[in-house]
């Protein structure tokens, strides 16, 4: 049905390691036409309830630039208030980030996560946490070489996919046009042993029955193996 | 495992239809010891971009009472900003909820849902889903008998549930310790023919596969079918 | 003139001591259509003006649900500020409060008010005080047998009442409708010595003279005399 | 036992009428150390829930200067929220200017009444509704000069004073000191015939009884009516 | 071409010393019909990122009141948000103000000059530099005398000014009217050596070349020097 | 002194034009190790007081991403505030690009420019301003090439650059290194023809004389000139 690429293809992938300065890990990520730019940033303090308990902790924000959508997206500071979706995507992100590691390992430090969406086409949401466990593992890397960390916390690999069913036809990493029209939209985050991280599925214009769920996890579970390919490539950079 | 009730057994529910006066419609439901008030309150006008479309709307806010919790909530007011978790939840009920109704015949209005947890323990989500369905159930009878809106909305009836995974052995309709000690924690939103509305499940301390969310929607099939034999009772008072 | 009950009578209350699990102390207080749930919740802190002074605070914050009036009141945080009526009342709540408590026998604590209007039918602030004052009993009283504090900091009883001037007649403990109608609006706080803690009148539709005053306190101080009767019943159960 | 002048004196007052160029009205009062700049002005439309009735509304706003008080007042904006003091007093002073004023004689105009405390010595809830007086008694005037109204709105005058109780004797008009010391505070807004138009009491550390409260209002007629002699100089300025 | 004054001449200044009772330092600044109160107060602790390092900070915050322009200008706490040109000229003054002073010489102190535009005709930012930098030479005067500081910091004076081009004429201290015409708006902070501390300029209806700049900065030299005059007049009431 | 590049030489800027799909004009701009992406995006309405005037708006806002500074930068919607520096640089350019184009030209529309800094080395508000204007000639030519607009609006093109003095050598174009030992530090925007459309000079740690100004200004000129040479670079892509 697709013009270009099979229903269960994923959208070419494009990873820019380092792609900042800054921030101790960072990459540019580009899904399609969705460019996301992911930063992992480590401060050396905790959230005051986690203080004097030698654990670190892991915090998530997910933003779109104002140019990022077809219609200017107004800042949430002008607004005066928080966007729901990217509170809710950001609580995601960080859930699937914090399933990858072993906060006891990093000491009283916080690692901040920022997603910032510079191009929207679809995805954005996994597009981020693909792009963030990438900048993690830089970050990580870089603080095992530099010994300021002595174990590797990190416990498995992160990759997301979105899934769903447009006009009857289950289709995998949609793209923007085609998440508008889907009856069905489900975001599936795992790890490299191909277990659930985070499932996330709406059936706002239609339900789906439980073996329809369960081809949609084969989808997913086919497009994340194609996203973890991708992690090897850019192994060498980190 | 569990002292007092099966592991795949909900706790008792208690709904008050009609709790309060001036809503629309209004439910308290109490699921062991957690309370909400659920109400619904319909206008007669609809946000700016759909006005003239001849379409409705339905928006849901979920908050929780300072009180409700062991540790004072404080209130979003005085934190200055939304609390994440709630704006979260806040538009999980939303799109649960608008998957029962066709908004395109209640006419220029917005629904607005809200649900304000009273208690806290354990499953504020879902029993916020319950309880609002039925306050929506209400409010729509009181307009169709009012003739205020002239064909029937309501699509499918719609129930919700937690399961879990808690030391090894998967639980039903978790209450708040059993939560917070939940390896893998999921929520699920079914019709009434079983079909998945919204299914959100969360590995953050333990991974699961596809097998186990298998099982895990087996539990929360019995669950959703022993909540909606509560709805029968209320009907009569609807 | 009234209806169903006397002109200085007031609505029967209904107290549910112990409504809900989590706070120190807490009640379900009804006046007439008027629901109230007060909570009280104690930290073991103070505010850094405090700190190190073996002084303790107590604090209030009054709300209405978005259910609780006839036109759905919006919440606080989606207007981005408190609304200007609740602030004043939680002032005056915190002020009667204060009243009956000596705040240098609790140690260095915060004892927290809160008051959720859940249906308002006129009274809500004068119904908040008497409920919150129950809740406080409950949680002094329970901190005594736990003998977390070693004195009785409570110094009296305190009961509140509306009264007012509606098509030039005098009543006592107004109902929405009749509030809507005042001409005059006062509202009285008072010990069981029935000595004034807080008195707050408005003639925003009509001046009232000295005199005038006079009458209205003599109706409040029956109306509290009655309030302080269903005191007597909920001993017990404090 | 005061120095300078009798329990039941009020502080030598100093009005500058017009003090400003551009509001409709303004007043510099100054009311012993306490000075208060009061401005009113006129904005030909009214809130939304006004409109086509063909009737005004009147607003006020108080808030202190940040080198009005001995330790600086953060602004409001700095804090992000309102402070619970100047909103209560607001709606104090927006309550007793519109007892004075028959607010569908102005048309669809909405009064802007802004008191600005720059320097607070003791009474300036009760200074800034007595400045405001005169101010709106100014604009009005002004109004009705220029044909902009054609029947006068005003009904009564307006004046403000605060007595209180300091180590058992009752003073009139308590300046900063007096009021810390205060054990029982009591604000009372009368019009030119005496009558109440807000009474606000507050026996946060003493009580008081209905006695006690009749000779409060006595001495509170004696100061209202020092202050009304004030007008009278103002008036040709007007 | 001005009526009543040349073309490079300043406005009339009225400067009151010592203003308010509470402030450090304190003026009210009248230059024609602009009336700014500016105040210091000088607070013993600093900023996080300054503590323990032995120095000072200095912080402005400027603001207009509500009847200081020909229409109301809504508070900022009313909109929720600072005013982003008071926030332009707060951190403009802050930096002028800071030029003059050595911050290592005040101790562990933060001074806060607030500047409250009570009037504005033109000019409020320039005045507001003017007006503070005496405000704060009281301030320093007052601490030096009080033996709280041992050694003066003022490294010069501040004196501040605005030029500009209406219709192809320069202008010296323009007043609103003129600032609302001019093509090129010039705002210029010098010390008393005539050396340039701030300048900046706007062309944002006409360009000017680097030409023109320097007619423009002789004429603010002649302003400042003009404006320096008045500082000797009340260095006795300093 | 430096390294690398002559005192008065620019950074190599590297302008990638269309960098986005959504914005009606858009670049990545680099210069040196800033790196800020500018976008245009015009909308087809005016503020309420420009409605029915036939004229149109620009606006712009100025942004850093939490990774583009060395120490995480904490988003404006979490500090609940928007950046004083960030809204003091958002209306300078604002005013630097309204200076370019004559806004009766485009109708009833509002032009967004938004500048979000990626990667901050210094000289950010500069590069936004130059990588603004590109942005918004790419929007204006397709607007004309699309005929949504007659008349070119464009006035003329607008360039700018940083100028300072550290450790007493005038130097062009800093980056965060040596604009951290800045005694003086200037931003100049220029037109085509080297007029000055904005200049904003600070001495907070050295004043400077009107001679050294203009040695600045003749660096600045040097400057500009050899920014304006990358764009005809990009003039064909445009």
């Amino acid at each position: 049905m697709r013009e270009d690429r099979q229903n269960n293809e994923i959208r070419e992938i494009k990873i820019t390691p380092n792609y900042l300065d800054h921030p101790d890990g960072s990459v540019l990520i580009e899904c399609g036409n969705t460019k996301v730019i992911c930063t992992v940033m480590i401060e050396n303090k905790v959230p005051l309830f986690l203080r004097g308990k030698n654990k670190g902790w892991l915090s998530c924000e997910y933003s779109m630039l104002p140019g990022s959508t077809p219609t200017r997206k107004v800042r949430d500071i002008s607004r005066g208030k928080l966007d729901g979706r990217s509170s809710e995507i950001s609580r995601l992100i960080g859930r699937s980030l914090r399933a990858c590691i072993d906060l006891d390992k990093i000491g009283e430090r916080t690692i901040w996560i920022d997603c910032d969406v510079i191009s929207a086409d679809g995805g954005t949401r996994t597009t981020s946490i693909t792009g963030s466990y990438i900048a993690l593992e830089i970050a990580i890397k870089k603080y095992l070489k530099d010994k300021k960390i002595e174990e590797n916390p990190l416990i498995c690999k992160v990759g997301a996919i979105s899934v769903g069913k447009v006009g009857g036809i289950n289709l995998v990493d949609l793209d923007f046009k085609e998440d508008s029209n889907a009856d069905v939209d489900l975001n599936v985050v795992m790890n490299d042993n191909f277990e659930i991280i985070e499932i996330q599925g709406t059936g706002e214009r239609d339900t789906f029955s439980i073996d329809e769920l369960n081809k949609f996890l084969e989808d997913a579970k086919v497009g994340i193996s194609d996203i973890f390919k991708y992690y090897e490539i850019v192994e060498d950079y980190i």
